[in-house]
């Protein structure tokens, strides 16, 4: 079955979300590494645990909290000024250095781009602004809509909605692991951008396609047969 | 509204899943707290993932798996033998000192005592007899029945389902701050068994006590007030 379509993922796949991590240590010295691990973790966690329950907030609120949480759990005073700085930051992640090139090589292709994200509207389109992506995606689906984070099926339904074609003509993109496994689960054709070298999560489920970066992404959706 | 009952979470709270820690070490020098951090990090977060894509599998293939993932992870060898030990040992859980006296405490004071867990039948049927903890719960219930883990509402609604009672006639104790978030928006009376010292969590809800034993727990349970 032919690819029509590419959803991306976006924090930490398009949107490099340890790019905070040196303002975290310009804030707190010695803490940068330690407290932007704690705060990314716990953001997920909130996302899963806030579904499982129904107990939505979006993302932005979420980010907050965990932001928060890393703080106290550091012992580390969190003032509103830095606090306001630390989000500031997160609403403009820097973009991976590959980006812009691989994405227009897709683009050039005739294969529609979309984002699938568990950010905000409001928060997907000002990462996109600030990291120079904006024109590529012909939709930029938050799964605010649906109020249920990824790795709901509720939120992985939206691509095939918006793009009106199959799960399996959609190549989902992802650097997080556990996001390509409930890709796949779900349907989708899944390639895992394994950014940091991790290994594959015990899930009993396989992506279709391992890279490390956009180049491979782009180098699978443009290969003949895929 | 009076007492008629309390829950307790097992794994963590009961028994202490870092007890595995010294075998561990034996099997891996130096890595001993690190890879039992990461092995339980990764077993909660496949029973969320699970649990979110309607993928279940039971807790000992969970737990199995992330024991695979935490070696791989660290880069450690995980030979079959040293595999069998852990999970073995992973069986048979310490209790936390204080267990059985408070037990007894809150038993004599004619307070039904059950257990609501992650666990499979067995390996909470192993754990109570490994750690001497037989006799006190009249109800040992798994969310294997429901095949969805906490902190899904299907799990929760087991207590009042078998204990016959409302969930805020019934007292939940866990060490786990999620699981204790989870009971209180289901509905429990709560008490967080905060054994480490963490900051709560910043989900918007907050449990109705926070102790730091069994003993704290047993106090609050026979307060005149409760």
């Amino acid at each position: 079955m032919p690819l029509k379509a590419i959803a991306f993922d976006a924090y930490g796949t398009l949107f490099d979300v340890y790019s905070v991590s040196s303002l975290v240590e310009d804030l707190f010295p010695g803490k940068g590494p330690q407290l932007a691990t704690i705060w990314r973790d716990k953001q997920i966690e909130y996302t899963r645990l806030r579904t499982l329950c129904d107990k939505y907030a979006d993302f932005w609120q979420v980010t907050g909290d965990a932001l928060d949480y890393a703080c106290a759990a550091l012992g580390l005073e969190l003032t509103p000024g830095s606090r306001d700085r630390l989000m500031g930051q997160y609403a403009e992640l820097s973009a991976f250095p590959e980006n812009a090139e691989q994405l227009l090589r897709l683009k050039n292709a005739g294969i529609t781009l979309s984002i699938l994200s568990n950010g905000t509207p409001w928060m997907l389109d000002q990462a996109i602004k600030a990291s120079g992506l904006e024109g590529y995606f012909e939709h930029v689906l938050s799964v605010d809509a649906v109020k249920r984070f990824k790795t709901a099926p509720e939120a992985y339904q939206m691509g095939p909605d918006a793009l009106g074609c199959d799960a399996k003509e959609i190549l989902f993109v992802s650097s997080n692991c556990w996001d390509i496994c409930g890709a796949t689960w779900f349907g989708y054709r899944t390639i895992w951008l394994n950014r940091y070298g991790l290994p594959l999560d015990r899930l009993g489920v396989n992506p279709h396609r391992i890279g490390s970066s956009l180049q491979d992404v782009a180098d699978f959706a443009l290969e003949p047969n895929t």
